[in-house]
């Protein structure tokens, strides 16, 4: 690694990570400047990566900032904006040759001494690892970073041989407790849970709920509870579906286990269920970001999906959807999959408090746009459910069903009727990060905040 | 598909390949002229290809020639001379960009919509698929062809929707009896039970037959044999190996189902049962070429053989291995992995009967060099066992073990006093195919065979 090299890490660890927070500190040690950090995502446990943007070690992150990096770059310690791109978008880059990664470490659960590596098996396992994968296949050098070396061959090959130049021995190579962060849990609070009900209402009321339907599930505590009651209502209805589509999380096990779906599609793994099934259960598959949403690529899984339930940040009048910033403006997100899921899936349903920490959610204009509106479908909130004008289908089919249909811009209204319409974010005109939709175009930026 | 393009097959039906014909036929019919056939593999079933040849339908054929074509071929018939590549170099080839694929055609026995394919499942499964695989990743368009569509997703994903632009409905891809060729029949002469029984005599006595080994098996009736008596003898002494490797056979499924290999690693089956365990047994992993013997990746299974049995049609005295063309210079066989197994494996063993239809196996001069004798350990034959003076750690342990050891130009005398010296093949100057080794340096010509 030398000055102004870019090197990348993948994120299956989430907030139990150490490998890039202990290469950064090599690399400060070493005395190496300005490099470009390409994680594929990041998380509370790097904030020690803020002092070495201030000293000059990191001069570039693109990759998902979560929490307080996120929040140290809105306040303008990086020279070089941020660039954030959702998870097909980020295949889509390296492929493309627009990033161009110098070394790819890979945090590797499971490796041999040839360096085929996967993440669902050993002491720490972190899921299928396959979003370093495009990172393997493109980065000059490649090195796996493994606390158990297994005779060869390590199987399942998610990373090859093919592509590893060097395999590296550490104690720890990340906390498996990380992987559940708190966004894992499913929610306790009686409004979102009647937000959840009312989702499976709706998606049962779509037309799409029948034999073979595929359905992608977020990872919030909202999202979480979809998937759980969505199980429940193909149990009922005696509905199998086809695929099921994560972050693996047990709600979605469980659907897999009652034969409820065909099979699983799984990029990463939000829970230890979620891994386990990865091990026992040849119908939970891994899939690379690739096949889940590269927009180069020639099939897309997300084109498949029938129905998506994710959740949001902010959502305004136009059903644009704000992921990545608060009401504040400060950047605390990623995309994660989201921009690609809304663009796929042919019916996208947002998950949305009327209020968050009375904040409105429902608001006239997001803060950053992730997905543009167009891509939403449809919004529930805890005080009724808001259809896109552009899907006079669904719009019909929902009144039909006799579901509490609202206009958007009446509970926005409502929004700020309780709790004021929210002020602007304070920004100077440095930009802090760039969002990129999901085909590498620039869909909004985001400016530094004001102390 | 226009004049002068490069359309690729894989042989995973063997001799019971039918697309491959019926896409050149239809090129016929649509006066498509000077084509390139970059198939992995060509079978007698391919004869209707000579024709086309003849006609100007296809000039060129860079794969191996099995049978009818290679013998047409070596009459001179085509105008460039063929290009025989072992299954490593293949991979090389393509991902080097020294081969472009305009078509690449995909017979698959199962595949979804969006061409997801795999060639366990459906009907007529062919086994793993995997050859296709840089055909798909590299050619510009790229075909799956399959008997058996599925609901979205077929899995696994041998071949991924994000590398393919279509999927063809045929009733016919492919006949499953053919892939159980006349070569993969266990032997039943008592000779060659005889050179097989040695081998593992070889083997036991080599030092290398310990816990953890890992073993290549060839595929010819002896090899065969060698696979089901090493099976017996690591019941015997107890010993688990890492991984055996095939072309996958029911004798090799035996002895992953007894536990005595930790997993199998495939890249084609040769019979049903082979398949059948890929469908059931997540032990028996599927890798492609270039995970098995890549040259330029950076890892070969190969490199991890400690013993590999494989046949031959001819060896010398200076242990060159000849397994592309018969005495009388006709070119019948393609490399298949031979010179990349004995390149990688620690102990190359070549099992040779002394004649063969009364025809001097070991020789003085191969007719073909396909594997330079530096790569080959040992040579089994009926009378007596070669060891490759190179090798004189193996010469001391087998001499330990008293086992018949015979000089090579002793054996090779021997063979020419019971009969007599093979004439040397009568051909002109005319070069009808390229031997390349498996860096893709040239290792030997073909001629024409006079009439």
């Amino acid at each position: 690694v030398k000055d102004g090299m870019t090197i990348s890490f993948h994120h299956a660890f989430r907030n139990g990570d150490v490998l890039l927070n202990r290469v950064v500190d090599l690399c400060a040690e070493f005395r190496i400047k300005n490099l470009r950090l390409f994680p594929s995502a990041m998380f509370p446990c790097h904030e020690p990566v803020i002092e070495h943007i201030k000293k000059g070690v990191v001069n570039r992150i693109e990759g998902s900032m979560n929490g307080p990096v996120g929040e140290a770059v809105s306040h303008g310690i990086m020279d070089y904006p941020g660039v954030l791109r959702s998870h097909g978008n980020r295949y889509r880059t390296v492929e493309a040759g627009e990033v161009h990664i110098d070394v790819a470490f890979i945090a590797a659960p499971t490796a041999d001494e040839y360096g085929n590596a996967n993440g669902i098996y050993g002491p720490t396992p972190c899921g299928p690892l396959i979003y370093s994968k495009v990172d393997s296949l493109y980065a000059d050098r490649v090195i796996v970073v493994t606390n158990n070396l297994v005779d060869y061959p390590a199987f399942p090959m998610t990373i090859s041989q093919t592509d590893v130049d060097h395999v590296v021995i550490e104690d720890n190579i990340g906390d498996t407790k990380g992987i559940l962060s708190g966004t894992l849990r499913i929610t306790r609070s009686p409004r979102r849970l009647k937000i959840a009900r009312t989702v499976v209402d709706v998606i049962r009321a779509s037309g799409c709920f029948k034999d073979g339907f595929n359905f992608q599930a977020g990872a919030g505590g909202i999202s979480l509870a979809v998937t759980k009651y969505l199980g429940e209502a193909m149990e009922e209805e005696d509905i199998v579906g086809g695929f099921g589509m994560g972050g693996g999380t047990k709600y979605l096990v469980d659907i897999l286990k009652k034969g409820r779906v065909r099979c699983l599609l799984e990029g990463q793994c939000f829970d230890e269920e979620a891994i386990k099934s990865l091990r026992e259960n040849p119908r939970h598959v891994i899939v690379d970001p690739s096949f889940y949403a590269n927009y180069n690529s020639r099939g897309n899984a997300i084109y498949k999906e029938d129905v998506a339930f994710l959740g949001a940040t902010e959502v305004d009048t136009k059903f644009n959807v704000n992921v990545n910033t608060h009401s504040d403006g400060l950047l605390l997100h990623g995309i994660g999959g989201h921009q690609d899921v809304a663009s796929g899936a042919k019916i996208c349903i947002i998950t949305a408090p009327l209020l968050r920490d009375r904040i409105p959610v429902i608001v006239k204009d997001v803060t950053t746009v992730t997905a543009p509106g167009e891509t939403i479908d449809v919004v529930v909130t805890d005080v009724g459910i808001a259809v896109n004008p552009r899907r006079k289908d669904l719009l019909e089919k929902l009144k039909a069903a006799d579901l509490d249909l609202r206009d958007i811009k009446e509970l926005q209204e409502e929004a700020y009727d309780i709790a004021g319409e929210p002020e602007k974010p304070k920004t100077t005109d440095k930009i802090i990060a760039v969002i990129q939709y999901r085909d590498g175009s620039v869909i909004d930026i985001v400016k530094e905040v004001k102390e």
